[in-house]
């Protein structure tokens, strides 16, 4: 686009001195980075709320260690006027505000720099209740992607057009509200980061294991054996490995038929077992 | 408990100065807290994740209003011995490590202080992907709460006997694994603040009158009237307040059949039609 704003002067937002540039912001801030290392950037009006949670623990320290990278595209710059507006009244009539086309089309110009054009190698992603619901097997295929493209949406939505002329895929972290797309974009970016090589380092996942198998996880117990009169189930203790596999699973399909109905059917289907069948387990 | 370790002396954790104390930290910092104001209580080992997106936006201006309230609990210093561990390896064996049900505990009967025991009035919610799925009614019904206490679980999962004895809801954010529940929670506390009186002041939400109402929200656009060639729809430009409206309830539905058929059926039953019937729009 010929009519890109030119940005503001430097500003500050909260605890990080930012300056207010169309260039995406590395949130690395002399981290080392891995060649072709999976990289989220992620549009939003509040870049201060990244890396957020991100930064912490196990995905801070992969963060740390370069084996992903996280940058910001700040919206604002792109704005129109004095006052760099964003968002316009629906077309039509209505309550709230809708973010513009072209100033966000203009924002996704500037992420699409260094990017694949194919959106199987680059996912270009708005965070909406509209979207197809996330889940693990969407966590890993974004994870097999070179990086993804994240939009955080705030007021009523985005322009229509944006999402077709940039094959934006609209994905839902559930069927709740939230007020912006910042934390939906952590929650998308923490499951698919947690699934990159290394990442998890030693720390292989059971839940995760339970998880793509369908089921929910089976209930856990550690120390002490006994606490407020509650002990652990004997068999847990009793050493015999099958028989505490096969208690484990016998609990994950129990919890999973008592809890999620759906989840039951699709595992029993995959099973080749009649999914309204009522057998003891 | 009596047996409550002490706590251990005062830590920086990052760029709040934190004094790790068994204490409930008061995430206000100095701003009004209206009487009553509904309270989220976080049990978490990453105190400093807190408020983070929370306290931007709408939910951060509500926060400073004291129309709500943050407080975070440590689990660490609830944690055993000179290390303060807080975990300890799965009964039966397996990968991962169980969060301890006595130090749970303790923090958990920090967090019960001046709160109801009636778990409609404050409730205690585990986030897990094997909780029930969080639903915008859910939110609704947290909202309408006193406050709520939430726990945020890390590594393979907390001991089942404290998810017992103290009558803790398990709700899951979704089908994917995160690497810890502060982002979850922060998601809940989002979609549950968003909804108490006054936090959205006068950005009246036709999102959430489209949700609650179980369809997706129709497409929605703003200026410019043409951009890269596309046009707003006529009938938004039309005038035509009615045929507006119709034209909005159209495309919600057929967007809700086309992607959701789960949220579809639910609709049509309760609008009294046949849910398989395949009526045109």
């Amino acid at each position: 686009m010929t009519d890109t704003p030119k940005a503001p002067g430097p500003r500050s937002h909260g605890r990080l001195s930012i300056s207010a540039s169309l260039q995406p912001r590395d949130l690395m801030d002399g981290r080392p980075r891995l060649k072709g290392a999976w990289t989220a950037r992620v549009v939003t009006l509040f870049p201060e709320a990244f890396p957020g949670v991100l930064g912490l623990s196990l995905t801070g320290r992969a963060l740390d260690l370069g084996l992903w990278a996280l940058e910001t595209i700040d919206l604002r710059p792109f704005g129109e006027g004095k006052h760099r507006n964003v968002d316009d009244t629906p077309a039509g009539g209505g309550a709230g505000m809708v973010l513009r086309p072209d100033v966000m089309g203009a924002a996704l110009d500037q992420a699409a720099i260094g990017t694949p054009g194919d959106r199987a190698r680059w996912p270009v992603v708005y965070l909406s209740p509209r979207g197809a619901p996330f889940t693990q097997a969407m966590a890993h295929r974004f994870a097999q992607a070179d990086g993804i493209t994240l939009i955080c949406g705030r007021f009523e939505g985005l322009d229509e057009r944006v999402i077709e002329e940039y094959a934006v895929e609209e994905v839902s972290l559930g069927d709740f509200v939230l007020t912006g797309g910042e934390i939906a974009a952590q929650a998308l970016i923490d499951a698919s980061v947690r699934l990159i090589p290394r990442v998890l380092g030693n720390q292989a996942s059971t839940e995760e294991e339970s998880f793509s198998e369908g089921l929910l996880e089976h209930p856990q117990y550690t120390r002490p054996a006994v606490w407020k009169g509650r002990a652990i189930p004997d068999i847990l203790l009793s050493g015999h490995h099958a028989k505490i596999a096969d208690w484990r699973r016998a609990m994950a399909e129990r919890l999973t038929k008592e809890r999620r109905p759906d989840l039951w059917r699709a595992y029993r289907e995959r099973h080749g077992r009649d999914p309204d069948g009522d057998q003891e387990l």
